[in-house]
């Protein structure tokens, strides 16, 4: 069974023939969802899946289906698929690289006329990265119940134009419901967008969960004065304060293990004048963990150093919660279906965590799940420069195709 | 003697009047040197000082000099004076004060019909502010030999307008040398522009001399990376180590005594987005003491804390001196005219030193000189929420008027 692998150039020319819808000047893609690149993408992809025996559903929201049939037609499918959408200037692998290896998959079993029980549905779905429409993982959001139909097509990007028209636009606006009916499990396969693979020289990671992850606005109330004129003790100096807090909550990441990761990413002056002293600062705080309850802990001990900071220097301070999202721990067995799939194939693998959103999380929540993670060239991805090696990408196929296998039942 | 004062509503009502050339909505002026603006605040300077008798004279930077004859015509003159510039949205006393003080003194020694030996001239320098053509000071420098007439003629506003063929335009192009004769003395009254003074309940500051001023550009260069995927361990989050610089740096104030003044003011991050690591930080340290020695100690240790951080941290550093001035020292007997006069006036004065730049630095590398500072509120400056005190103004002007007289020997 282990000579079962994928055709790892076909694999690679499917990622160069869909680099073209959107591609930049610089070799990346730039294909915001439901815009014209998009529909490009999505036909091909329908065209191909067809070709490769696939039946295609397309629901209210845009998700596409593509089934290869099992030999029970009444049971649960087993899914796997991600994105075609793309970052304003993003890569070639970031999503789709998940579209391709299920159709990959699906191809290699065409082509050894390997059979399974349930059925199997490659998915591309709606909108993953948020960039036009003003959130992330709009169809698979929609899918598993976390925002209505309705809700969902009444969304609209700056020019004030819905989902809900854009899909009519460009001819995905489905019939089929949206979500609702039984999932017997969901694979993604993803790049890495981090180096930890790479770094271990390893090509595959069993995805254990992803981060829960809690955005900070803060905000650091002084009071201008002239930079030559006011003494020292007589300040109140928000870029004084600022940098207290920022280096003190940086290094909050050590207090804990494993580390969160904690970023200062925004950071905003005013004045922002040379010889004036700042009146206020804005900044930002990204932290995230794969425990919630740590990175909870890891919050407060950041809250508290800010108000510390802020009595002890006499400025204002005003801290919102811009974001939050919980951990997600993924299937235990979904889980162990990659190890076990990257072990009968003598591929070297570590258990990893995520630490960005992909639409495996919101499937967690309707049903088992779990994902893959290959390499990526210097951890680099939402960047036109994001790359893969087509061997680690034939890999993460490998893996996905036996992982599907083994829970659709081979026959 | 010290019955003789100023006429303080006189005073008030000048500034007043002097107040609607570029006056903004919100109270202040903008007035930048050389606009008509400019020429009209000089042409009523012009005629009220040749009502009060005063004999005027132009020179080649457009510098003004109102002459109150003394009984002897071949002495050198004591001057007095400062500028009619103001910053784009500036205050309406900055430099103004100044200018108007010397004019109300001459006023009243003519009320009193008071005579002198030397000549005392009052004095409209050209361009303090520097706002308009990328260097301040313009008049008094070239007064001084700091720079010479051609290359201040020669230098060009943002349109590419010239400091030349502006003086021109406006009618201030005059014919007399500039400097390069004997001066008595020099007195600068100005407002503080900082707390102190206002903060001590006084209303007059003997200014012994002017900070040294050091300005560095510090660029921290590291690697841009996702905040959610990138762990703690492989970043070079250039914020990180500014955050740590800044805050280290700001406590080199209180290693010296007395304390120097150091400001970070401008920040600016790349790309300053919430969700990635910053690759770059580029701030400003601005830095004064009242020795130029202890100020450059200062900055040595500034500089070594970046060093240790950057090394420490495995950032990029690149340090770059953008300004620096030595500090000047006033001349003992002109500022111990200031605290005479204000000992025999019985108004209680403190000695001060001045964060700011100003004509009477210049002045000071030619003749004795000195300057008086009164009280504006909140120490708040170049801003059109600048203010000061009728009774304030009045009692710097009287300090001066004595002060002015006894350098110029009353007969």
């Amino acid at each position: 069974m282990t000579d079962l692998r994928c055709n790892s150039q076909r694999l690679w020319n499917a990622h160069t023939a869909m680099a073209v819808f959107g591609a930049t000047p610089s070799g990346g893609v730039g294909r915001l969802a439901l815009t014209d690149e998009d529909r490009q993408a999505r036909d091909l992809f329908v065209t191909w899946a067809r070709e490769a025996g696939c039946e295609i559903r397309i629901d209210g929201v845009g998700n596409i289906f593509a089934r290869r049939a099992g030999t029970n037609p009444a049971a649960a499918p087993v899914m796997t698929g991600s994105h075609l959408d793309t970052q304003p200037l993003g890569g070639r692998f970031d999503g789709i690289f998940g579209v391709l290896a299920g159709l990959e998959a699906v191809r290699a079993l065409n082509d050894a006329d390997v059979h399974h029980e349930k059925p199997i549905d490659i998915v591309c779905w709606t909108d993953e990265e948020g960039s036009r429409f003003g959130d992330g993982c709009l169809g698979s959001s929609a899918f598993t119940g976390g925002r209505t139909l309705a809700e969902t097509l009444a969304m609209t990007d700056a020019d004030g134009l819905s989902v809900g028209s854009e899909l009519q636009r460009i001819g995905y606006a489905g019939p089929e419901p949206v979500g609702g009916y039984a999932v017997d499990s969901f694979f993604e396969v993803h790049i890495e967008q981090g180096p930890i693979l790479e770094n271990a020289g390893l090509q595959i990671g069993a995805v254990e969960g992803a981060q829960a992850a809690t955005v900070y606005e803060i905000t650091i109330t002084g009071e201008e004065g002239h930079a030559g004129t006011l003494p020292m003790t007589l300040r109140k100096d928000a870029m004084r304060g600022a940098a207290e807090m920022i280096h003190r909550v940086d290094d909050v990441a050590f207090e804990f293990e494993p580390y969160p990761v904690i970023t200062v990413g925004h950071v905003r002056v005013r004045p922002n004048s040379r010889n004036t002293i700042p009146g206020q600062v804005v900044f930002t705080i990204d932290s995230r963990h794969p425990d919630t309850e740590t990175l909870a802990a890891a919050g407060a001990r950041m809250v508290a150093i800010c108000e510390e900071v802020s009595n002890t220097q006499g400025l204002g301070l005003s801290i919102n919660v811009k974001g939050h999202r919980d951990s997600v721990a993924f299937d235990t067995q979904c889980i162990q279906a990659v190890r076990d799939a990257a072990n009968a194939l003598g591929i070297p693998h570590m258990d990893i965590y995520s630490g960005a959103g992909h639409d495996a999380i919101y499937l967690a929540r309707t049903c088992p799940a779990g994902m893959i993670f290959v390499p990526c060239e210097d951890g680099i991805s939402h960047n036109e420069a994001e790359n893969a090696r087509p061997e680690d990408l034939a890999a993460g196929t490998d893996v996905l195709m036996h992982a599907l296998l083994a829970r659709a039942g081979r026959v």
